[in-house]
C-alpha cells in the first residue's frame, strides 16, 4: 500500500491540483489518486469529507492531512531529501521559494483571464493591463531563473517545486496562444514534454469523455 | 552592521509587511528597516529599486534579495534553526505550513471587506457570505491549533511563522469589531500584547502623524 494519497480536482482545470500531482510523479513517488469533480452541487461536501480547508489538493499520509499545494510541496520535499525538490544551494533555494510563493499568492488577473483549460485552444485574447503585466512578469521570472540555471533544462537546472508551481501557467500560455520569447518557449516545451504532463492530459481527456 | 535589511510598506495597512517584520522582531534578530510609502504616484517605481517582483516586503541579506512574506519566513527559519520558527515536530510543522499557506493564498473576501487599518476602529460591518465563511474558517484554524498546542499561548505553543502569518488578521478582527469566541479572543490578545506588535502600532501612528 502506498504511503501517500492525493485528493485532486478535475484535471482539465484544477491548476492547484496539478502542482503536487506533478511533483510526486516526477519524483517517482507512488501514490493513490482520489478524484473529486469540482463545480458540482455536492463538490464542497465531498471535499470536506477529506479536507478541513474545503479545498483541493490534499495529501493524506498515514491518516494525517496536509493541505495546500505549496505546503504539500514543502512536506514532500522534506520527506524526500535525496530528490532535492528544493535546490541544494541556499540562495537558489531562497529564490525558488520566492518565485513559488509569488505564484502561490499572486497573478490574480492572469488566473482570471487565462483560466486553466488544458484540453482546449483559444485565440489569443485581448488582455487587461494587469493580465499583460502578469504574463510579462512570469516570463521575466523564467528568463531570470534560466539565465542562472546549471545542469538541466528546468528553472533551477533539475526539476524542483518551482517547476511544479509554474506548470499550470505553462498550460495556460499554450491554451490561449500567448506569445513567448524563445527562452520561455523552450522552457514551456520542456514542461509539456514531461511524461507526467502527458499522463495528466490523457487523464483530463478520460475525465471529460 | 546588520546582516538583514527589510523593505516594508506603511505600517497602518501593509499586512504583508507586518508578517516578516514581526517574525524578525520576535526572533530577536536585528535588522535595518527600509520604508516605502504605498499608494503614492511613485510607489511602484520606488519598490522596483529594491524588489524584482514590484512588491513589498523584501528581505536583503548581503546584497541578495528574498521576496514574498512566506518565502522570507522560510529563509529566516532556515537561518535561525535554534529559534524553531517552524515547529520541530514534523506533523506540527506540516500543519503550520498548511495553515500559513492557506492564509498566504486564500481569504480574498476577508481581505477585501476587512482591509487592514490598524489605527482605526469601525462598527461591525455587514459581511458577504464569503467573508463570513472566511472569518469562521480563521477561527476554526485557531481553535484547532490551540486545542493541540503545548507549552505556550501561540498556535503551536511557542511563537512560529504561523503566528506571524495570522497577526494581520488579528488586527483586522479588532479594527472591525468581529465577534470572537473565547479561545480566539484569548489568542488575539496574546498577539496584540506582544511588545513587537505594540512597537509596530506606535510606528503606524508616527507614520500618519
Amino acid at each position: 500500500m502506498s504511503a501517500y494519497e492525493l485528493v485532486i480536482g478535475d484535471k482539465s482545470f484544477s491548476s492547484w491540483s496539478l502542482r503536487p500531482w506533478l511533483l510526486l510523479k516526477v519524483a517517482g513517488v507512488p501514490f493513490i489518486e482520489r478524484n473529486v469533480r469540482l463545480r458540482q452541487p455536492d463538490s464542497r461536501e465531498q471535499i470536506l469529507t477529506y479536507s478541513p480547508s474545503g479545498k483541493v489538493p490534499l495529501l493524506l499520509t498515514e491518516g494525517f492531512e496536509v493541505w495546500d499545494s505549496l505546503a504539500i510541496a514543502e512536506y514532500i520535499a522534506e520527506c524526500l531529501p535525496e530528490k532535492a525538490l528544493w535546490p541544494r544551494d541556499q540562495m537558489a533555494r531562497a529564490r525558488a521559494r520566492a518565485i513559488s510563493a509569488e505564484m502561490h499568492a499572486g497573478f490574480p488577473d492572469l488566473r482570471n483571464e487565462l483560466s486553466m483549460d488544458i484540453l482546449n485552444r483559444h485565440p489569443t485574447p485581448e488582455l487587461s493591463a494587469g493580465a499583460a503585466r502578469d504574463v510579462a512578469r512570469v516570463q521575466e521570472i523564467w528568463r531570470s531563473a534560466r539565465a542562472e540555471a546549471r545542469g538541466g533544462p528546468f528553472l533551477f537546472g533539475h526539476f524542483t517545486v518551482a517547476d511544479a508551481m509554474y506548470a499550470p501557467v505553462v498550460t495556460r500560455f499554450i491554451s490561449y496562444n500567448i506569445p513567448l520569447d524563445p527562452v520561455c518557449r523552450a522552457y514551456a516545451d520542456v514542461i509539456l514534454d514531461l511524461p507526467a504532463m502527458i499522463e495528466w492530459t490523457v487523464g483530463a481527456k478520460a475525465e471529460t469523455a
